[in-house]
């Protein structure tokens, strides 16, 4: 049967496509049609009733949204690639932390600037300069928690990278071509944090599969 | 030492409080003065540099984010009360979708909707009743996905009430209270479930804290 993921190269996605290179998993990727609307009509339906992309089927389990994917995997395939968790159940609960982190601090934030700098660019609209300026200040703040943090540990969750920093890879790699950038550079440990983690080869592997849908 | 809960029976902070009862832990609630600001001060940033409730200690260890204090909650003291996890893999990742789909899907409309028609009034703010509309719309949707999964078991991860169901508690109580809950009502496997998970004993308890605090 093997591992298929239903999605495209793009946002939350890479998430689990990031996943699957990290734990050197064989998968497919069987692309998902989003100017037809491919995720709102059937079958796709019946692997996320929301209509939203990535769905992953391993065998007859079927599931959707990006961290639930890559946590399955992690917890499944764990002898497998890089380890992505802690045994030690503190640990767990400290990278618990830093994936909720990640999910409601970093990426509203992070996909509101990314929209503005990039997708509404790229659509042809205009970037509104007042959310750009409310969102930098958020983002701000939250960097400024992540680099009194990252001076202490290498990574999030501590000295390993887990699923707390792989999660963050598909936000980081879009503001690091834009403007917004600048808030990262400006902070030494976010910045070298932010180098290492885009520099994994699995997320280069993740990236090229890129090529293949532009 | 003991565990402690740093919040206000309000909120987020009632996921970790009903999970505490569901396991039947002993527990002290440790009172934070939002009207002062004492979350974004010392010595409560110590315990979440986002300065945002609820903040959990357990012994040396600090937590914070209710659903990673919650998740440490049901691994750690499995043993404890209600399970509110699965045991099977397969399981789990169900329940780590369902999880996701709280967090990503149904909290950020509630949280809206229960701000327009609760929290502004209490304010003495007006609401806002073109977003109240947009919100509607979008809950209604959520909750068609929602009554077809209801309609297929008891509980959104399958048989048994999980954290998935508990995490919901605080946003499906505050809708219960406006004009909202008519979504509710009108969903005949939504509305029981509502009625079932907002019963539960532990739910009970866990409101009745809310008496020492108004």
């Amino acid at each position: 049967m093997g591992i298929k993921v239903h999605g495209i190269p793009h946002g939350a996605t890479l998430r689990v496509l990031a996943t699957l290179h990290e734990k050197e998993i064989d998968f497919e990727l069987v692309p998902i049609d989003m100017k037809t609307g491919a995720h709102k009509q059937q079958p796709f339906l019946s692997l996320n009733p929301f209509g939203q992309i990535p769905a992953l089927e391993d065998g007859d389990l079927k599931l959707f949204e990006s961290r639930a994917i890559s946590k399955y995997l992690a917890f499944t395939y764990e002898e497998n690639g890089t380890s992505l968790l802690y045994k030690d159940g503190k640990k767990m609960a400290d990278l618990a932390v830093w994936m909720e982190v990640e999910a409601h601090q970093f990426d509203p934030i992070a996909t509101k600037l990314n929209y503005e700098l990039g997708y509404k660019l790229y659509l042809g609209m205009e970037t509104d300069n007042a959310v750009v300026e409310e969102y930098e200040a958020k983002l701000a703040k939250v960097l400024d928690v992540y680099e009194a943090r990252l001076a202490t540990s290498k990574y999030l969750a501590g000295d390993s990278f887990t699923l707390a920093d792989l999660h963050h890879l598909p936000g980081l790699q879009y503001i690091m071509y834009n403007k917004v950038k600048r808030l990262v550079d400006e902070r030494p440990h976010v910045s070298a944090w932010c180098m290492d983690i885009l520099a994994r080869p699995a997320w280069g592997k993740t990236r090229a599969l890129q090529n293949d849908f532009n």
